[in-house]
C-alpha cells in the first residue's frame, strides 16, 4: 500500500529529525560551557546536516515533507489529496515527539518532560512568520528552478534562519509542538506553542502569495483535484 | 511587466540578505560571552547559507544581483540597459534599509538606530577594495566557466572575505548604507559609509579589468546597446 | 590482483580515516582551553570533511567502506562474496589501529596508547544502535536514488550523529577497536568496545529491514550467490 | 600569449590565497580571546572557502595549482612542459609572498616581518609528509573519478588536514616560504622552512607512487613529452 509506505517515510524523516535537533542541543549545553553560542552553532549546523540527508534519501519516496505546513502547501497547490494530508499531518505530530523521547532516552535523560523556556512577545511571533515566510518561499521556488538542489537549499536556509530569527527559527508547527515536551536547550513552554503555529500560518500564506507574484508560471492552486493526484 | 516582478525579486532578496547579516549579528554577540570570533564565525556562515539560498531561487528570476555593484557591472558588460540598472540600484538600497529594521523588529530593538561603530582608514579601505575585487572576479569568471555553481560560489567567497579581509568586507554600496542604520555587530558610522563605497568601486573597475586579462574571450563591454538588452 | 588493490584502497582510506578522528581530537583539545564544544566541532567537521574526500576518491576503486559493518551490509545483500568481505574486515581493523598509531606520531605522544574514556550504560547503546542504523539506512537508500550525492551524505550524516547521539556516534566496529589505542579526546576503554560493536550490529541489521519496508524495490539479499560477485 | 595568461592566473590565485590563510588567521587571533581552536576553525574554513572558489574560477585558465609540489607532480606526468613548470614555481612563490604582504597592509600592520612560530621536530615532519601526500593522492585520483568535484575536494581536505596533521598542514613550499614572512597566527620561522619542503616532496613522491598502485589506469609518466604538452 503506497500511503502506508509513505507515512512510514515520513514518521522514521520526523523521528530523526527531531532527535537531531533535541539531542545536537543537549550535547552543544553539557559541552559549551556556557557559551550559547557555541551550542547553538551545533545545534544548527547538526540540524541542517540532518535535513540535507534526510531529504536527499527520503525525498524520493514521500517528498519529505516532516513539515505538516509543507504538507499543507502542497495540498494547497494540490498536489496531495486532502486524505493524504491529514494523514501526513497525524504522523509527523506522532513521530516528532516520539524523536524528542529518542533524543531523552539515547542522553540518560527522563522520558517525559515538560518544557519551561519562554518564548513569547512580537519579536518572536514576526521571527516565526519570517521564518516560515523564507521556508515556504525557498520549497515553492526551488520546485521550479532547482529541483536536485532542494535538499541542500532547505539546509542552508534553515541554517541561516536559526541564526537570523529572534526564535532560532521552529518553522514546524509539529516540531514545535514536540519541543513543548523537552526541558532541554531547544524546549518551548507548552502555552506558547499556540502562537508560534499561527504565526507559522501566517508566514506560509505570505510566502504562497508572494511566490505567485515572483514566479507567475508557478501552477495555479487546484484545491479540488478531481483526480487522484499522483502518488 | 517583467521589470516590476524582476525589481520585486531584487527586493525580497536585499531584504532578506541585510535580515540575514544583521540579524545574525546581533544573536552572535547576545550568545557568545564576548567572544567575538564565534559571533564573526556564525555571522559570516549565516551570511552564506543566506547568499546560496537567495542567489539559488532568485537567480533565475532577476539574476539575484543584491548589490548595486553587481547590477553596475552587468550594465557596464551591456547586459541589462541603463534604465534597469538605475531601478535595480534604488530597489536594492530601500529594500536593504528595510532589511535592517525586519532584523531589529524581529530582536525587539529599536527600529530606528544610527551606527556607531568606527570603519575607517587606510587598511579598511583597502580591505573594501579587494573584497570587491575578489567578489566581482568570482562572479564574471564563474559565469563562463561554472555557472550553475555560482550560488555556492558566492556564498564560499563571502564567507573567506568576512576573515580575511580587516573590514569583514561588505562589498556592496546598499549593503553598507543599510548597515549605518543599526548600532548593532555588523553596524558601521555613516560618515564611514562614502569611503567604503568608493573603495568598493574601484575594487570593481579593477575586478573588470583583470578579468579581462586572465580571460579574453569574456564579451567586450557594450555601453550603448542598440537593442533592447534581454530580459 | 584485483582484490588485493582494493584490500590496499581499504587499508589507505581507513587509515587517513582513523588519523583524522584521532588527530583532530587531539587537536581540538589542545587549543581550545577545555571548551570541549569546540574541540568537538572541529573533530565532526574534520571527520565528515575526510569521509566526504575519502569516500569521492575510494569509492569507484574498493567501495571506499571503511567500515566492517558496512562491508557486512554489502555481503548481506549479495553485492561481495564471503571470502572478500572476511578480508575487507581484516584489513580494516588492521588498518584503524595503524591510523590511530599515525595520529600519535603525528602529535608526538606515546604510539601505543590504551583507552581510559568511559562509554557504557543503556543511553549509549542506544545511541550506537541509532547511529548505524541512521547510517545504514543513508547508505542502503542513496544507493538506489543519490548515488552520486553519497560521499557528500555520509559526510553530512556522521557530522549530525556526532552531535545528537550521546556516543558521539562511533557506528563502526573497526573504528571502535582502533580508538581503544588511544587514551586522547576520542578514546574508549577495551572494555567498552564489546558492547558497542553489538549495538551497531543491532541497529544495521534494525536498518536492513526497515529500508526494505521503505523502499520494496531493494534487491531482495542474495546470502548465497551462485556466481562471483561482480568485482 | 597564453603561458603569460596561465601565469597572470597563478599569480592572482597564489596572492589571494596567502592573503586569506594569513588575513583569516590575523583575524580569527583577534577576535578570539585566546581561544587558538576557534581561531584554526575559522582559519581552516576561511581557507578551503577560498580554495574552493579560486580552483573553481581559474582552475579553468591554468590548472589553478597555485603549489609547486603540484606544478612539479603534472610535470612528472607529463601534463605540463619543464619551461612551464619553472615559470609556474617562480610565480606561484613570489605570488605568495606579495600575498602576505596583502594581508599585512590590510590589516594595518608592518609590511615586513620574519616568522618566529617555531615548527620543527619528527611529528612536524611526519605531519607535512602525510598532508601532501593526502593532498597529491586527492588530485591525482579525483582528476580521473571526480574531475568535477576537485575544487570542492582539495577544500575538504585541506579543512581535515588543517586539523588532523600536528602542523596544521602546509603542504606546498611556496605556501610555507611565504609564510616564513609573517610573524602572525600562521607564521613559520625562516629556519623551519627547508625541512618543511623537504618532507613535502618526500610525501608528494610517495603519493605518486600510491596512487598507481591504486589504480593502474592512471597513465604512466611522461618524463620527458616528444612533443609540445598541451596548453
Amino acid at each position: 500500500m503506497a500511503l502506508g509506505r509513505k507515512l512510514a517515510t515520513e514518521a522514521i524523516g520526523t523521528m530523526l529529525l527531531l532527535a537531531c535537533v533535541v539531542g545536537s542541543g543537549i550535547m552543544g549545553v553539557r559541552l559549551s560551557q556556557g557559551n550559547d553560542a557555541v551550542a547553538l552553532l551545533a545545534n544548527a549546523a547538526a540540524t541542517a546536516a540532518a535535513l540535507y540527508v534526510l531529504i536527499s534519501i527520503l525525498g524520493p519516496i514521500s517528498g519529505a515533507h516532516l513539515n505538516p505546513v509543507v504538507s499543507l502547501a502542497m495540498r494547497w497547490r494540490g498536489e496531495i489529496g486532502s486524505r493524504d494530508a491529514i494523514a501526513y499531518l497525524l504522523v509527523q505530530t506522532v513521530s516528532a515527539i516520539a524523536g524528542v523521547l529518542l533524543a531523552h532516552a539515547m542522553f540518560d535523560l527522563p522520558l517525559l518532560q515538560v518544557g519551561s523556556h519562554t518564548r513569547t512577545g512580537a519579536g518572536q511571533w514576526l521571527s516565526e512568520a519570517v521564518a516560515t515566510f523564507g521556508l515556504l518561499l525557498t520549497i515553492l521556488l526551488a520546485r521550479r528552478h532547482r529541483p536536485t538542489a532542494m535538499p541542500f537549499l532547505v539546509a542552508g536556509y534553515i541554517f541561516a534562519a536559526y541564526w537570523f530569527t529572534a526564535s532560532t527559527s521552529f518553522a514546524n508547527p509539529a516540531l514545535t509542538l514536540a519541543r513543548a515536551f523537552t526541558d532541554s536547550f531547544s524546549g518551548i513552554r507548552l502555552q506558547d506553542v499556540g502562537a508560534f503555529v499561527l504565526a507559522q500560518c501566517v508566514g506560509a500564506v505570505f510566502a504562497l502569495g508572494i511566490a505567485k507574484v515572483l514566479d507567475p508560471n508557478l501552477p495555479t492552486p487546484k484545491l479540488l483535484p478531481e483526480t487522484t493526484p499522483p502518488g
